[in-house]
């Protein structure tokens, strides 16, 4: 600390680094859950809720795109670690994570509200999606390509269509629930029902 | 015709009943597609898109929810008819209809912007659901149940899940889908998928 700095008066309770960070964020999501589209977004007004400076905010991020695609990924949960033993406890692992994410109403809405937005803001959106979504994609997609190697899926496997039926399946369950009104077991229910089919073989 | 009508001097190409009513839906969803959330739609307003009076729409609306509800729902296609011989075939025709409304953009943006004011007007959304959405769902209700009870789908099946795995896996190609940019034969390829399963025994 230089004596600069030491001598200055600082204002009691001034947020450090990390929980400026959060609060930033933080503001920023309240606004979009508010309604704020996108668009009418400003840097005064995130600062002005978080209560810090905009050079702040400036230090962190270099623009309100970046800023808005670092807080809508804070509302998906982490990659969950894989055994990479059996294929279909990884699958439910993967898709549990989208059924652990589905209860958050506040989380929801900000989504909501993004999307509507996403025509007017392709670029963020794409970063959006290259961020938060495609890493997870990718995970599903490595599973299920080792489950064809294995033997445990089908060896004519459309992995595309795999993918669009275990996460629509549980998008289409998550998107009307009410929180938290999900069964703990609904993953695993997904992954044995797309596993056997719905044909009479089963 | 009275004479008094015969003698009133009315504007040349004003719109018989049938013109308004599609000049008012259509003036409905524009507005909504330019980012009206329902908060902010008024009679006024759309009246004024459509040219017409107001007593025009209150003649046929008794409030703007209704409006907009009757609006959305023309976004939806009607429920085809089904041959009730294959479940296969007929599973194919309802998930068909899904597809079909997917390259519609303007439809989609509607849709996203009025979801986004959900939260706000559950009854609008209840509503519409109930009109638009309800009989789709019944129709593939009972498609499966014929099934099960036909021996074309097993005996155990879970309705409910098979139903979001079908909806869901569409809904997850319609979602992201540029417009017109789904292979013609997706519905067939998904039912067939949904049938066979993704597990080894195919």
């Amino acid at each position: 600390m230089t004596i600069q700095e030491s001598t200055t008066a600082r204002p009691a309770g001034r947020p450090r680094s990390e929980k400026a960070e959060k609060a930033i964020i933080d503001a920023t999501l309240d606004l979009i859950a508010e309604g704020m589209g996108v668009s009418e977004l400003t840097i005064e007004a995130i600062a002005s809720r978080a209560g810090v400076g905009k050079t702040t905010i400036y230090r962190r991020w270099s623009n309100k795109e970046d800023l808005v695609v670092d807080a809508l990924a804070t509302l998906k949960a982490p990659l969950p670690p894989l055994a990479g033993e059996s294929v279909r406890d990884d699958l439910i692992i993967l898709l549990d994570v989208m059924r652990s994410e589905a209860g958050q109403a506040r989380s929801r809405c900000v989504m909501n509200i993004a999307m509507s937005d996403a025509d007017r803001y392709p670029r963020l959106m794409e970063r959006f999606m290259k961020r938060a979504v495609e890493p997870r994609k990718q995970a599903m997609r490595s599973t299920l390509e080792r489950g064809v190697a294995s033997g445990e899926l089908r060896p004519d496997l459309d992995v595309d269509l795999a993918m669009a039926m275990l996460s629509g399946t549980m998008m289409h369950n998550t998107k009307w629930a009410p929180a938290g009104d999900l069964p703990a077991d609904l993953a695993e229910r997904i992954v044995d029902a797309a596993m056997t089919g719905i044909g009479p073989q089963g």
